[in-house]
């Protein structure tokens, strides 16, 4: 019972020491010191394979109702805490994947459960307003404790949105009526617009495109899956436009020593969305936004240069086209800075940046002018919810707090350390260790192999997201210290040395 | 302050006595009766006009950060309570719009409260888990108390989802891959599907169509916005698809009295919507759903008979199309039953209804073989959110034990005599008085009066809405008494007593 899990603190911290340590050798990795908190556990405790009895047996009941296949196993939340989550089973693993990155500060964190028990916050919870035509009181206030706080440079306007891909979706929105506000000199729409917009037809309807590269995720609704090329079952059969898709810079690492390769392979990808932007206007469905990841997540973990994006920003500018940074994924901090385009030094910032998972709102950054003129351009009923600005307002005093962004570069230190040290004990099982922060990265040999590693080290207590072909992907919460990195990887040393 | 709420209400029942009725003559309507529990106000107080100046400083405020033109006024939820909505100016309005229709049970209802202080749910608010991969272990048992203890007829499965467009787009979605599976003959895709899908072109992205109706609103994003044509402002400056879009039949009300016209009209449209899906197959871009609301909301209150959704369900049928009844603004009980198309006596039920407001979660329900064929194809991070689902649960307990669908019946008949009896008495401003439930409308001469009455009724303490090109509609919540129709009624009348 959640009501009683602060009470146990004190218990559980006599237990630790009953507890056993994560078994294995520790051939890659210091002795794990813990310096994590009373609050949480001090490492995995497996009771049974994952997914355990329990575990088949509400996965069974669920499927009467919804397709199951992609549930790992069911979670114990109650139980959880910190970065350990506690399954059905009793099982408790270090959680790397933390919710497809989208857990800030761990399971169960005192501040968050502080927000639920204060009663100044219940009306928040209880009357959902629509917060674009009956804001409560408040809201101004909270936007600029909470979003403004963080804004990016440049970055004046935020709007918020329940989920990521209506965050992507509505800035491409904003990007088309900027555009086409642009080309028709800001005067009012003509008779002809407003009537064959009704209809789905141009010109009300334009044919007007965003640029987005092979490999990107940005959403799967019908805008955002136009933009997305990671996976082939996030697409097939479902109708999308016409709209370019350039290459992503497929880049060699560590990126330091391929530094000419490297500037030689994004300098191609540049050259191909300058040719695209021009084909498509040709075409006659020019280009009104370009949308990119600062690292690609979904589609393998992706890395560029900074220089890459400062070029394609530049091209953005050139020809007339908003720049969309959608940091829905790489946003919150997971990357050392709080939002990951922060580590290009843009001087010219971009028009669009969007945010959801461990921003626990979704929503977007705008400049001034990616503004729409008119109310109900960009409106739905919620668009947005007061509730987890709360959330968010704790969260952002945790990190600022725990300096956790701090944390993540020294814990993301460690990872990485950890990460090419398995790489060169193991070449012909892993390689292209990568990442900024702990956002981090490793390819396997092939497929099967990623996937095998996966579920041994689930078994041994870590849990881990997989992304792209063949890459493991690291999302840990930003509570996750040096303690958990080497716990993470003295885990995955064992599987690899069991490996054959 | 929110804490002190339910420990107010003796203080409140016993300043009942001191408060003013609403003024303005009886002619249309009985001296209300008070009904209503001792948990709500009686009246509307108001106290300055609206916006107050507190909400005009408000709006200057968040409009240095959005586009504020769409909203009325700030609220202060924590005082409201019941049918009453108070703003900041102190301003207590009876609230007939009820945040656009998605305030099931009023404002601060005792029992959401209870589910704030339960300590059990906590962590259901506090850790946001990943439903699709990681869900917590009551999420079957809360789907079968909240989500299937309401299934319309036909209905085995629910998806939920974070809002009603999402909804919708995967709602498409799932139509798509149905339609594309069937036309495979449930084999694997070919290599080529694969591939071109990547890239957003056919046959991995098919020329599919969904057919949709004039006049119909399903939501903002790309996907949804095809298929809306309420309004203008909604779809202009945005890429759409060519996908067909009938007329909704143009009826005249009182239906029972233009029985022979209308059953014309209807007979026409539903001409056309096959028509439609022949002249879009010969073009290439078949229709695999067809997607309609059972009275079109935004798009004015627009009403179909039985006959014609039973009709138009047999056509899809006919024709292979899959059904999707869109019940994100008619759902969760205002038509008198939980779903508006339960009216209709369907005895081949829908293929997918989706939901949203009212059910404070978004989602849809749907038949067994409109799931996905595979994992990851209806999928995102959240895919709903368990803490709407706690509140569900109670908003269904509360609408069983007080019986609120016979209460909407109840208030609806008032409501409908009472706009008949204002229509027949200012027959030069209003018409085409219309409803099912207290989902009712009426219209006025033109726009600019239409503004005029719901601003001098918002002013006089009544907060209404409006929908298509002059339509007032009322969406109160399910506790909308008929002690609030006639109190809603009075002040309608001395707004337009008062008309010039």
């Amino acid at each position: 019972m959640a009501s009683s899990l602060l009470t146990r603190q004190l218990a559980v911290s006599l237990q630790q020491n009953l507890r056993l340590a994560a078994p294995g050798s520790r051939y890659v990795s210091k002795t794990a010191t813990k310096t994590v908190s009373e609050f949480e556990y001090d490492a995995p405790s497996m009771k049974t394979v994952v997914p355990g009895p329990k575990s088949q047996e509400l996965m069974r009941q669920l499927g009467e109702i919804q397709n199951v296949g992609a549930i790992h196993f069911f979670c114990n939340y109650e139980e959880s805490r910190g970065n350990y989550l506690v399954d059905v089973d009793g099982n408790r693993m270090l959680d790397v994947y933390t919710q497809i990155s989208s857990i800030p500060i761990g399971y169960n964190h005192p501040a968050l459960m502080k927000v639920m028990t204060n009663p100044n916050n219940i009306s928040a919870f209880v009357n959902r307003p629509a917060l674009g035509i009956l804001p409560p009181e408040n809201f101004p206030d909270k936007l600029v404790e909470s979003l403004l706080s963080i804004a990016p440079s440049g970055m004046t306007r935020v709007q918020t949105m329940a989920c990521g891909s209506c965050s992507n979706e509505n800035a491409f929105k904003s990007m088309f009526i900027w555009y086409r506000n642009k080309e028709r000199g800001y005067s009012n729409p003509s008779e002809e617009e407003v009537s064959t917009c009704m209809i789905n037809q141009s010109p009300g309807c334009p044919d007007l495109s965003i640029l987005s590269f092979m490999g990107a995720f940005h959403g799967r609704t019908l805008g955002c899956l136009a933009t997305t090329h990671s996976k082939a079952i996030h697409k097939l059969d479902i109708p999308s436009f016409d709209w370019p898709i350039a290459p992503f810079p497929k880049l060699q690492y560590p990126l330091e020593e391929f530094v000419r390769e490297n500037a030689q392979e994004e300098a191609r990808c540049l050259e191909e969305v300058e040719d695209l932007i021009v084909k498509w206007r040709q075409k006659g469905k020019p280009v009104a936004g370009i949308v990119i990841e600062p690292i690609q997540a979904e589609g393998g973990d992706n890395h560029a240069s900074p220089d890459f994006f400062i070029k394609l920003r530049n091209i953005a500018r050139k020809h007339g086209c908003a720049f969309h940074v959608d940091e829905v994924q790489t946003g919150g901090g997971a990357t050392g800075k709080f939002w990951a385009h922060e580590h290009w030094g843009l001087d010219d910032p971009a028009d669009i940046v969007s945010f959801s998972k461990k921003m626990l709102t979704g929503g977007y950054y705008h400049r001034d002018e990616l503004q729409a003129d008119k109310p109900y351009r960009i409106f739905n009923t919620w668009m947005g919810d007061p509730s987890k600005n709360l959330f968010l307002s704790e969260v952002l005093n945790v990190i600022r707090r725990e300096n956790l962004l701090e944390e993540v570069t020294r814990s993301g230190k460690a990872l990485m350390q950890g990460l090419y040290a398995l790489q060169n004990q193991y070449p012909h099982i892993l390689s292209s260790a990568r990442g900024q922060g702990t956002f981090c990265a490793i390819d396997a040999c092939d497929d099967a192999t990623r996937n095998i590693i996966m579920m041994k080290a689930r078994n041994k207590g870590v849990f881990l997201g997989s992304c792209g072909e063949r890459s493991i992907r690291f999302r840990p919460a930003l509570v996750f210290k040096e303690y958990h990195v080497h716990q993470l990887l003295n885990i995955l040393n064992d599987v690899l040395a069991e490996h054959k």
